[in-house]
This record gives structure tokens, sequence and C-alpha cells, in this order.
């Protein structure tokens, strides 16, 4: 699976959560990152590059601070030129029929005030209605939004909660299922380069990958005996 | 009451429903037209005088053709440059409070679609969201929405109904009673150039006038009766 990620933000380089996701993102051939602000600062887009990019990935990613509850304008633009009729939708506009489509939101204010009585009023779900019926319309599957909220007061604990998160959402199989997730974590173990850790880290590493595995095993025999017992 | 109408549209020349509805309105100087692609085709807004234009005003409009499901780009940029904290929120931040706020959007699709099961999914109020929080966030009054479903396959008779709603929802005080639209009637018919009129129109005019002033006079006494008969 290919997954492209479609940054805007005016001001990448002064965002704390935008660097921090940024540099945790593994150096893989199946994700790129795109930042629109950075390739088009005069908002004027190539379209036809923008459309090949597309065509060659499978997840496609909006990642964008949360501007009046929507993205900033740069996005938007591209939204208008890229997705075109008969691109996107439309007669013989197929290109991004059953890829997926997410939304990774970045936002200033705390969760409890997206709600009915809260300060914002309408939840994200509500809001990002538009976002929906973009992939309706374009029939790519809507993925569960990853909503950042507040980044600058997360414990360190949750900042690394927050990174597995947000690496599952690019390179996870859409699936949340224990299992789907075991696997995951199994891959980016495996994947690890061993040679960068002292001795006592592969060990606990190597020990992890172990302890997955087992626990899959006992897993799958408790399933056997619940359905003999059946 | 002053209006101000924020248009957004990249190719407005071309557009037959703006220019339709720009050729009607009234020159009156209780209303700004203000579109934006002319005044900053480089997507460099001037925030100051903007934000004195919108102070000046009681009623803000934005117009707009629907794309994705939300406006052109630029009027998402003036949004973000032009509603700062401390002048459209937060602490100090009251110029747009008690103000009212709608939305004219021209859409190409027809407005069964605009439901669940529909080729658009959701509605027109859901998929407004985002300016309803706004308007929540500002303090300003949402309006109902205008939402102007496929003009160009309009009858003259639903034009012409259109262009009513349309200079209504710029200028009516905001109470949909039939005495305000009878009150916004009777202004417009009192404020036409009878000079321009042939003796038939202006006969005609004087008529309705009357008619509907004499209208009034008989709910009114109705109205008494039914109220000393309780």
């Amino acid at each position: 699976m290919k997954t492209l990620v479609i940054i805007s933000h005016p001001d990448i380089m002064e965002s704390g959560s935008q660097q921090y996701l940024l540099s945790s993102i593994p150096d893989n051939k199946d994700i790129t990152v795109h930042h629109l602000e950075s390739l088009y600062p005069d908002f004027k887009i190539d379209v036809e590059k923008e459309q090949a990019l597309l065509k060659e990935h499978d997840r496609i990613i909006f990642q964008f601070p949360y501007y009046w509850y929507s993205s900033p304008a740069l996005l938007k633009k591209w939204q208008d030129d890229v997705l075109t009729d008969g691109f996107a939708y439309g007669k013989n506009g197929k290109a991004l029929t059953e890829k997926e489509f997410g939304l990774i939101v970045t936002i200033g204010v705390k969760k409890e005030e997206y709600q009915p009585g809260g300060r914002e009023g309408f939840s994200i779900d509500e809001l990002t209605k538009p976002y929906q019926a973009l992939a309706l319309k374009t029939k790519m599957t809507f993925l569960k939004t990853l909503p950042i909220f507040q980044f600058s007061y997360l414990t360190e604990d949750q900042k690394m909660t927050l990174l597995i998160r947000y690496q599952q959402y690019l390179t996870q199989e859409k699936d949340d299922s224990l299992e789907a997730r075991e696997k995951w974590f199994l891959q980016e173990l495996k994947s690890t380069d061993l040679s960068k850790l002292n001795e006592g880290d592969q060990f606990i590493l190597e020990q992890t990958i172990e302890f997955i595995e087992e626990s899959r095993d006992t897993i799958d025999e408790l399933k056997i005996v619940l359905d003999q017992m059946n």
C-alpha cells in the first residue's frame, strides 16, 4: 500500500506539531510527503503532476491545521484545481475510486469544546462533512479522522502514543482488529535497524517480537479450544 | 441596515447566475458589493481594509459558487487572514458581535441530490456547519442559507422569484413575518423611480401600493375583532 500525505500549512517550520509528526515519518518508499505551500507559494498548482501523483497512491491523507473548521486556503485551491470532473468524478472520472481518504487535523482548542454546548458548538465529525461528501463523490473510502487536540499540552507519553497512532494511520492496512495492529507492530519492530541499537536494546527488541508472536500463538490455541467447546 | 456582499468567484464574468444576481442589485448606498478575485488576484489580502469594511456593515453575506461543498479558495484565505483572534473572536475580539451572517450559494446539482441516498449524500445545512460554527465563534446571527440550485434550468418566472428572494436577503430586516415582507415590498415599490415608467405601469404600481396597505388595514381590523372574541 502506498500512502500520499498532502500537507497544507502556511508556516510549517514554526509548527511544533507538524515538525514532530514529520520527524517520525520513516524513510519508506511507500510514503510520499507532499507539502503544498513549499511547492506552490504562488497558489499556481501543477494539475497534471498532482493528478499523476494521486494515481500512484492507494491512501490519500490531508494533514493540516484546523483554520475556521477547514483546511488552509491552498489545500482548498488544490481540491478545486486537481479534483476535476472527468478525473475525480463524473463520467469517466474514476481515478480515485477505491482509494482510501483520511484527515489528520491539528487543533488548538481542547476536544471537549467540540460538541453542542461547547465553545465550538459542533463535533469534528459534523464539521468534516464536506470531506466526507468529497469521499462519497469520488468513491473513496473515508477513514476515521485523526484529530490532534492541543499538541503542545501533551505529555511525553501522550506524544509517543500519538506517534504510533500517526504511523499506523499512514501505513496500517484498514483494519482495527487486535490481529491487524499486532501484525503492524511486528512489521515495524522487525524492520528496525538493529545495528543502530546497543546490545541491551537489541535484546529487548528481539524479546518483544518473540513475546508478541507467543501471545498470538496462545490466542490462537485458546480460540481452537473455544471452538471445540461450542 | 448596511449589507456587505462578499463575492468569491474566480470567473465571475462568465457566470450567468452571478451576472443575473449582480445586475439586480439596486443602486443603494446601504449595499456594498465586494468581489474578492477582482481585488486580490494574487491572493494577497489587505487585512486592515477588510476589517474596516466589516465594521461598517451590519449584515455580512458570503456569495459564492459551491466548490467541493465550500467556497472558492480565495474566500477561505480571506477568512483565515481577516477574521483574526482579537478582531473576530477571542479576548477583545468583538468586531462582529451581533452582526448577521448569511450564505448565498450557487449549486450546479439539483436539490434532491443533497440528502442521504442522493448523489451528494448530505444536506446543505449539514455541509455548511463550518460556517455555522464561524457565526457561533464570532457571535454573529446565522441567517437561513439561500441556495440557488441549477440556475440555468430556471424558468423566467422562477428567476424573477429568485431575484425578489435575493433582494430581500440583502435588505429585508431579519423577520420572516407577513408584516415584515409587506413592509419590504412597500418600501421597494415606493422607492421606484416613477418617471422611468410609462403611465400604465405607474398606475399599476400606485394601485399595488394601495392594495397592500388596504390588506394590512383589513388584517389589523380582523385581529382586533379576534382579540375581542378571546
